[in-house]
């Protein structure tokens, strides 16, 4: 079995944003030289997400404003996980509905994907530098 | 290692369907050969999930209500992503809550699971041929 | 390939708790002796979640307060699941929100986390025993 390992940084400008990271994923895997197994992608920090939807603009606005609406981030004393000085409570609940992780099926050395499918980091407390794991493990 | 791929194809006839598949990923299993390892089971479509919970038409009812209290379908022109000419934002906010996908253990051959599992396609956007990946990696 | 598997056992005293699973995982990769691969850690049961995030109990507070928000327990007459004599529909949406499962990456022969990622066991219908599984693959 070969398994590899690379860390993808990120320093977003925003406090939120989505950024489509599937050509960075798909150079992890060449660089890997697996041709069949499973690719992991996860957020390792917990106020923040991988996932896979459409890169559609105007999508990235209705996620934006929908998260917003299910998890809003002020007032921001609403929130205990505040009161440590912090002021990202949403985002540890945003991070929730998008989620941490995606697995993706490798086949052929491809990042075996459907018509649409593309991978994104969803940042929800950003201005920081913050890190995505890639681990692919196969044959 | 031993890998093994399938599409299962599906065409529900109406808008949202909950499609219990866990019969069909036996299959695959079984004709995998594979006795230990993982089983990645995905929507290979943006608008659509793969989740596990409850085979009981109640709680399906249930999720159909709440889903389309989160994230209701009308109006339509409430989504920036619906002027594309698409109808169908609610399906990519739906999708996210309920997930693309599961990670099945398996373990002497068998799908690993507790008492009441069972894998359900989730449509959110159907009345087309839409795909879910099953892929088995193991021994 | 080398293939482990475990199952953690709990009886939380009330409806709904985050219990942190992190260092029971750590003790089942040392047991495996798995050096580099995938570890699925899943809740068995389909009114739980495994979900990945920071040990803060003002968090927690926050997660209780918000699901409570998005998928109330009370009334109990509102879900038609809970016509077959149950009383957790709310918990089977709970669940969905914060996930059945986390794949983690193992590197080294540990648990490749980010500064913060703990494993939780989330129960949101307890008072009896449940289970979580442990299937670590890999060489």
């Amino acid at each position: 079995m070969k398994s590899y390992r690379k860390e993808l940084w990120f320093e977003v400008a925003t406090r939120r944003a989505f950024v489509n990271i599937t050509s960075d994923v798909e150079e992890c895997l060449r660089e890997s030289g697996i041709k069949e197994g499973l690719a992991l992608v996860n957020a390792m920090h917990i106020s923040a997400s991988v996932f896979i939807n459409d890169d559609e603009r105007g999508l990235h606005h209705d996620y934006e404003v929908w998260l917003e609406k299910l998890a809003p981030h002020a007032p921001v004393s609403q929130y205990q996980h505040n009161r440590t000085g912090e002021d990202n409570a949403d985002a540890h609940l945003k991070r929730q509905v998008m989620g941490r992780e995606v697995v993706v099926a490798v086949t052929g050395g491809k990042l075996d994907f459907g018509p649409w499918e593309q991978i994104f980091y969803g940042e929800f407390d950003g201005r920081r530098k913050k890190r995505v794991l890639v681990k692919i493990v196969g044959a």
